[in-house]
């Protein structure tokens, strides 16, 4: 801790400040300096249901909107996902002056009330809860939020399609600009808990198989996937990269016998692209395991890790999918269990059919790719699938070849709603060949002993895009909390 | 995936030199090229028990070590943090050349054996299996080491105290040189393991508390703690930085009502230090959480998540705990329930009564922290406190005065074995202070809105650190699987 004693002053002053606060007629500013405990219990909007229909409660939250009427203020209550109608109305408990204090408390301000849960006749249809309001006889006002937003939350999950379109909405860069208010928004509030649904379903099932978690590091001596598109690091009086992928030390992981191991981390990529699917920075979502006898031992693991991840989603997290869909409509993700592997000419053979000229050992181009998948979808009725036994000559010089026919390889890619989300392939473990290629990576005077284990890796998994296909979103920075590319660094 | 096509021919040339292989009398270097699938199932080290005896088992493991004598060659085949002893002796189903054979395998060659597990008359102290051996009947070679290692394993976890003092051990730099092979000792096995339980545990204790998991940016536009100890990057046509912590986003996350955020990645210090505790990237284990009346809720927060990874840690890393003590012995990690909160005043009088000389606001030196934590272990039998109201003075500006006694504010530190693992504090919440804070931190051009809440924060808890203190281990890099300092960027 930094000793920043000239400052103390500044704090003393705030503290002064809020002690001379005083409350008055049950409404007030007022701060806090965990000067008492209280047993006060506050309630959370979700649990606001007819059940507590008639009991006083004391709830914290935003101010929404807030909207005076007459001897009346209605004021929407957020938390979150959640929000309810709050109404101050002149009475036993509420003067005149508490009314007008409650109209103007600027949008986005945090509140705390009691108030009496009360049943409305007539569905509250823009509020999470529907069935209750809440009377409101004493309302603080604990932050003032800044009386001008730069960005109205309304217009921020207003759909752009369907019977609102035409009005306001916001775009993508003022969002960006001001994400911390853009991030309260129902929708944002919905992704972001979803994706940490992703990475704690990706973690549980890989722990429950035995895996072990390591740390990879993402300063490295030289470029990992042979320099283009690589972050130069000031390191010292030398410089260093920043790494692309851990593959490098997922694989030497293997070959110190941590036998299955996973890792989510950052990954860094200098390419200079501004499409809805690039970023230069994503999160990384990385397996990679020894197999006994055959690639398909891990193809299964894969699967059936992701699997698990569509079936929690879909079990825990429906509020938030639900939530997304109100502004980002999109088709339920639809997966089969077990996983629909189908094989590299049987895929070339749909497309074929489906009108699309190519060659047989002819890679697939990204158009190809979705057509493919939406082939896949009639015939199958899934967006997840495997693409298996890709040919041999696309795919990198380590891949093993297929045993039974040699233009084909032991290797696949996994798509999510027709777009690729992880390449895989079986290694050739000669451990001449691996250590040469591995001396190509790590050339800075390091000598890797990787001697040869079995090994099938993938790579990789971004935590960003696979959100964004599940909840058939459409730009990855939707699901990036703060993305970077060549033109964003802030915030 | 990138096309390499002239480089297919190689695995071509691999492929046909597999199977050219012949396996004869039941013993062969062998490849494996996912052809066929097996109902082979493959026993663990680990389960190879009394109960087991009779039984005939296939086993896939490394040569830890192997010796001949006369008929009868000993093998010691280890996985992981596992090893057995294993006879191959000339008899029914063993010539005299599959003996030779298997006493010239290198060592730190993957086999694939299949024996009759046997009782053994006396306990076998050289192996975690001590009542039982194997009696190999087949041994096929899958991947042959190379035949002189860099550093023998054996050398690699002998204690450095003790009967075994004055012989050969493996110096620091060795040990990082040659990572592959060192990660390979039970020692290895045991603190990754470990440390990869840390992680889970921290986050399956804020999960179950309702916390959401966040990703933050790690390149960042202007440096995070003032502009000292930043690494610079080069992006695109201009400069960027690397973050010293989450800190701003995490904060930005509670503004933008997520309530309770946690975050494991890595943080960045360009600090040009070379001491045991120090290096240039660590992985930090970060939680921010709004509160609602007082900042011991967070205070019990951490320290309820703490202990909840001491209890796991204690309860399902025992074999770990014990395999690291073996090399490195220390005292069992010793904590309270509900953990102990030392207020400073309290602590200045412990070390006063110590015969240190110290004034009432002086901060703690290292040293100092170390002598309390053994007076705080003398005293009340725990190895893991807080020590809260530390004096205004030697605290950011930012912290949060007490509200009974202005020289001591709303901060503190917590402990682990005399080290200080965390620093927190409730921090002003007074809107236009904060956002003024926050522009210097973010001066990019990105006006932050962040509107107050009521926050504490700390900052933070380096796992590797962690990893070290629970084991009473002494340097940082024996907790960082591939540690980064001013010297070291490989492997």
């Amino acid at each position: 801790h930094r000793k920043i004693g000239q400052n103390a002053h500044l704090s003393i002053e705030i503290l002064n400040s809020v002690h001379n606060l005083t409350e008055l007629d049950g409404f007030c500013v007022k701060g806090n300096i965990s000067s008492v405990y209280t047993d006060r219990v506050l309630v959370h909007v979700k649990d606001l249901t007819e059940e507590k229909v008639g009991q006083v409660v004391w709830l914290r939250s935003r101010v929404h909107t807030s909207r005076a009427k007459g001897k009346q203020c209605f004021l929407v209550l957020r938390q979150q996902q959640f929000n309810v109608q709050g109404l101050v109305a002149v009475g036993d408990h509420v003067s005149k002056q508490m009314v007008k204090f409650a109209a103007n408390i600027n949008k986005e301000s945090i509140v705390d009330v009691q108030g009496i849960v009360q049943k409305v006749d007539q569905k509250i249809e823009s509020c999470s809860q529907q069935d209750v309001e809440l009377h409101i006889e004493r309302i603080y006002v604990i932050s003032t939020a800044e009386p001008r937003l730069p960005l109205q939350l309304d217009d921020a999950v207003r759909p752009e399609t369907g019977e609102e379109e035409g009005r306001a909405t916001v775009n993508q860069d003022t969002r960006l600009d001001n994400r911390v208010i853009d991030l309260r928004t129902t929708t944002s509030q919905a992704i972001f808990r979803l994706q940490s649904g992703v990475c704690q379903l990706f973690r549980e099932t890989l722990i429950n198989k035995g895996f072990t978690e390591i740390q990879t590091p993402k300063i490295i001596s030289a470029a990992s996937e042979g320099g283009a598109n690589v972050f130069t690091v000031s390191y010292f009086k030398t410089s260093a990269y920043l790494a692309q992928s851990p593959q490098l030390y997922k694989q030497m992981c293997i070959c110190a016998d941590f036998d299955k191991v996973f890792c989510i981390g950052p990954v860094f990529r200098a390419e200079d692209s501004n499409t809805h699917r690039h970023l230069t920075e994503f999160v990384g979502l990385d397996i990679e395991m020894a197999f006994n006898y055959h690639y398909h031992e891990v193809v299964t693991q894969i699967t059936d890790t992701l699997v698990q991840i569509f079936k929690g989603l879909r079990d825990r997290y429906q509020t938030e999918i639900q939530t997304v869909g109100k502004q980002f409509p999109s088709e339920p993700f639809k997966f089969l269990e077990p996983t629909l592997i189908l094989e590299y000419p049987e895929g070339v053979a749909m497309l074929k059919e489906a009108g699309v000229e190519m060659g047989d050992e002819e890679d697939l181009s990204t158009p190809n790719e979705k057509l493919l998948g939406r082939l896949v979808k009639e015939k199958y009725d899934t967006d997840f699938y495997v693409l298996d036994k890709y040919p041999l000559a696309v795919r990198p010089f380590y891949t093993m070849p297929d045993p039974h026919t040699a233009k084909y390889s032991n290797s696949y890619d996994m798509f999510m709603r027709g777009e690729e989300i992880l390449s895989g392939a079986q290694r050739i473990h000669d451990p001449q060949l691996l250590t040469d290629r591995a001396l190509h990576l790590v050339t800075n005077g390091y000598k890797c002993v990787i001697i040869s284990c079995l090994i099938s890796s993938f790579q990789f998994l971004g935590l960003e895009r696979v959100t964004m296909l599940y909840l058939g979103l459409h730009n990855v920075r939707q699901t990036s909390m703060f993305p970077r590319d060549p033109k964003r660094l802030t915030p």
